[in-house]
């Protein structure tokens, strides 16, 4: 099927979409180029696939075809790509036992960041705060290189979430620039949950008095502090190693 | 001395330092913001400050006011600050001991992220492929969060200057995805050049030929690979560690 108006209710919909709003209130959201639209379709989370009418992208769901005038309205990018993708937004599953809580991270390149490597690192959770940027944010989700399809992610109150984990026995592991332990002393944890902070202010107050440890990164003293996602991305490798 | 017309010819050189052939002609820059711009200071770097005609900010350089209209013009920001200063790139420096080659990277922000973290890991020069992304990128600054005036930066072609390197017993170590060495094993090196590569594709075929060894990360199959600055970043403090 070939859709040529941008009046059509549904490309309306889907224009919508570039909306927190609407992505959260229909529990959907739109993604862009192949390597994501493959990520989402091993996972069987899309719903819709809709192609540029000149693109050839043969996959075993709907699919629709849109001008390149409905594209450049559907995508958010400056380039759009002509393979696009409708996708139920994953359910969220029970916590694992290595958990990283994201406080407060306003950049959707670093949360995606963050996702990509909390993946790569062995995370089987990330709890992000209600104040943190939307993880359906379309920065978000390029810069987790689909790898948010194969993470659970809630998104929850980080103090009352803590508490909880803590009656569980799971480890509370802060950060801080400059005290605490350093991670490569760090001992080994079985049930943690390690929170990381916003890029100017890091892991709030009252979430570090909750902790039973605080980590942090040895570094020269010429540099103040390193990117949100770089330090974060240091902290699940080394948690990894051990 | 308060500017207040867009025509006024100095305001119009600034404008012009938005375009990357000026900056490389003129060999000065624009920073924006408090913390830049102090850290500019700090390293005598600053030709004029340029601040808003309501901003209060004194620093004993040559000091001009703008009106808010030209703020806007000049600023690469969408939230522009009123503060800003007019910048002399820094000389080049002698090569040091420890270098990080830096090989095709196309996004500001990562260059920016890298070049924050070589200086908390006490690389003390960054060596620029000529197809990087400019240094003098607004977002490039922004991302080092000041850091570029910490470091000593230089461009230049990478194959000829591995040459050279390897002539004056510098170890030269490439970095893949999945082959090589994992950094945790890596022997300790007092004079080493570390290569890094672009977001698509890593570092060349041609540069990896040339290297004594390649360094990699190791991670849960489930993802591909890190976002290149979180490598580089991994990399360099593995390194500092040992």
């Amino acid at each position: 099927m070939l859709i040529t108006s941008l009046n059509n209710s549904h490309i309306k919909d889907l224009i919508k979409l570039k909306d927190k709003k609407y992505r959260d209130k229909n529990k959907k959201f739109l993604i862009e180029g192949e390597h994501l639209v493959l990520e989402a379709y091993k996972k069987g989370l899309i719903e819709e696939l809709i192609l540029d009418e000149d693109a050839l992208f043969p996959l075993d769901v709907k699919t629709i075809y849109v001008t390149k005038q409905i594209i450049r309205k559907i995508s958010s990018l400056d380039t759009p790509c002509n393979i696009l993708a409708l996708v139920r937004q994953p359910n969220e599953e029970k916590m694992g036992d290595k958990i990283l809580m994201v406080d407060g991270i306003q950049d959707p390149g670093n949360l995606g960041t963050i996702i990509r490597s909390a993946t790569a690192f062995d995370i089987d959770t990330v709890i992000l705060s209600s104040d943190c940027v939307d993880l359906y944010n379309p920065k978000t989700i390029r810069s987790t290189q689909g790898m948010l399809f194969h993470i659970n992610i809630l998104r929850r109150d980080l103090g009352s979430c803590i508490l909880k984990l803590k009656e569980e026995g799971y480890k509370i592991v802060g950060t801080k620039v400059t005290h605490g332990i350093d991670v490569k002393d760090a001992k080994i944890f079985n049930h943690f949950a390690l929170i990381v902070g916003s890029e100017g202010s890091g892991v709030k107050e009252n979430l570090l008095d909750l902790c039973d440890e605080n980590l942090y990164i040895k570094m020269n003293d010429a540099c103040e502090s390193l990117n949100v996602a770089v330090a974060s991305s240091i902290l699940m490798y080394e948690l990894y190693h051990k």
